[in-house]
């Protein structure tokens, strides 16, 4: 039994970022020796997290990247061009290092916690293994809901402890990363649903699908929005209805990251997803988010657009698993090693004024 | 005097990309357990540098940004906000290691050169300072030539001198960085004799001028191009009209680096006006060439379109140093890494047929 009381303690403890520890970074980046402003969104960033960590020169080096596996019972309907044993098989590669994650969170030092919530096939365990499966996958969404309402808030929960048991052993920042076929149609259904687009205008080709699965896919997905008829304004309804176990748990990740000021990089088209269902559940939670990067999957512009959160990379990427994630925590942490490392005008022995170098001395 | 031969034999040193271990690096990349195609810009990257290294895994570990610096004698008509002593203090704290450029670079193992081409002023000996002064600042473009064209010469090849040096040592990736006020002015000037645009449309606000000061800025950036009359077909030319030193000696670096089969990442609008210069020579340095970010300074825009490149990031950054160069060297060292440490389908057990696992066990 999911408890109730304790996602919603999560949501009631995510506070405002502080504001006067982000006016001390701000005026700090405009003493560097630089001209203000100069390093662009890395000064933004910087500021951002200062806020979240409630420290002007806070320091990120304890990095996880939780990447979440589950599966998908739309993939019944073929919108997948490749069969759900993947999912396990790749959370297999997960462990033994061998995927695109490993190596990108390996290249930033960042650890990479895998976590079931939710495959289709029994995992055995595993020292890197978190198991919080919930169910062997989501029903079909084309028939009925994904998951029951229980299910779903269980969901959360369970992403909410999984960044817990982090944050207890001491955690800087957090990057979201997600495995499971079939669950860029979830994503595309929570999207359309949230956003109130139009499903092929966010509907994308996932792994890579053809034209002619492409239009099955659209069509699975605005099947699977008449049958539910899923309350945008009820983030919990919306998720249960399209699922996935990840995509819930990640939404609790993020919410719980939140509520002990951790700063969130978010990855791609499902982490954007997972971030709108927590952003239903607690609208506070994304000032914690830093969109790492513009997925290629058609519809993750839309996701951003209604967050309000602008990419800080567009590289044509497309993978998930906390990918995208990784060059994010690498810029937030270049960003915040300006705010400690640099000298500013009066050390450095440049020439300024109060307001800067380059009001200073001119005849 | 400066040795016309040895840049004639730099320029025809410099080869095409070796296209077949290029091609092998792309079949690697699809075999790595990844949708095809799914890290996008990154996978490009990496079979760009394969290509120039002839490797199909290469390593990239000695890192090193080239940060040049030189004095322009436009500033006497006053187009830059601030005077041009901070190049020699900016120099110093480059050596001190205060500076944007020496926190980032620490950030990615890099070592910052710091070279001095024509700094305004006596700069000490130091340990860290490589000096090439061809002259202690250009003379004022607005009135005639920057510079003769044999100093132009002597700029480029102290820029290959450099980067020869640091070949010699050991080197597997450049970056190139700048420091001159008034640099802003001379690379505008090159922009529209170059790519043909209004000097209006590609002058920018350097590093903070207001509205009075940028048209200023404009109308003597004009006077300039009347004044000079330069050959846009002629590179040597361009870059002895208008300058500066620290632009000839950076265009060198990207010449000598290519002839040894180096990458060459490129910082923003200083870099990219040599970038033109280089290219002017030598139209084949432009594979050797990775544009990390594109500047918020007006007409670097304009010269990336020019020179066929697509920058990795857009953070609205406009420091120059070699600040942006060290975020794409560290984008350059994932892409690599991505090609040597990922495990293939069939190292990962993960379903798949020689198009790749998508294709694969439909039923």
């Amino acid at each position: 039994m999911p408890n109730r009381a304790r996602v919603a303690l999560t949501i009631s403890s995510i506070a405002a970022l502080d504001r006067r520890t982000m006016a001390r970074a701000r005026a700090r980046q405009d003493q560097l020796a630089k001209p203000r402003g100069s390093l662009g969104r890395l000064e933004e960033l910087s500021i951002q997290i200062a806020g979240i960590r409630r420290e002007v020169m806070p320091l990120l080096t304890r990095k996880v990247v939780v990447t979440m596996a589950g599966d998908h019972g739309v993939v019944a309907e073929g919108v997948s061009a490749y069969p759900r044993e993947v999912t396990a098989q790749m959370v297999r590669n997960f462990l033994r290092g061998g995927a695109a994650v490993n190596v990108l969170a390996s290249r930033i030092g960042a650890r990479v916690v895998v976590v079931d919530m939710g495959v289709a096939a029994t995992l055995p365990p595993s020292p890197g293994l978190v198991s919080r499966k919930v169910a062997p996958g989501t029903a079909n969404m084309a028939k009925g809901p994904a998951m029951s309402r229980k299910q779903a808030l269980r969901a959360v929960e369970a992403g909410i402890e999984v960044v817990e048991d982090e944050i207890r052993s001491g955690l800087d920042i957090v990057g979201t990363g997600d495995m499971g076929i079939g669950n860029t149609t979830a994503s595309a259904a929570i999207c359309a649903v949230v956003t109130g687009r139009q499903v092929a205008e966010v509907t994308g080709r996932g792994t890579g699908v053809d034209d002619s699965q492409l239009a099955h896919k659209i069509k699975v997905i605005e099947q699977a929005l008449a049958v539910n008829r899923a309350d945008p304004d009820d983030a919990l309804d919306v998720l249960s209805k399209f699922g996935g176990f990840e995509i819930g748990g990640l939404a609790g990740v993020m919410l719980g990251a939140a509520s002990h000021r951790v700063p969130v990089v978010i990855d791609g088209f499902i982490s954007g997803a997972a971030a709108m269902i927590a952003a239903g559940l607690c609208p506070r939670v994304k000032s914690y988010l830093i969109a790492s990067h513009l997925s290629a999957e058609a519809g993750h512009r839309a996701i951003l657009r209604h967050m309000g959160l602008k990419p800080l990379l567009d590289l044509d990427m497309r993978l998930g698993e906390g990918t995208g994630a990784t060059l994010g925590i690498s810029l937030a942490e270049t960003a915040v090693k300006i705010l400690s490392d640099m000298a500013t005008f009066a050390e450095a022995g440049v020439s300024g004024k109060d307001e800067g170098w380059w009001d200073s001395s001119r005849p």
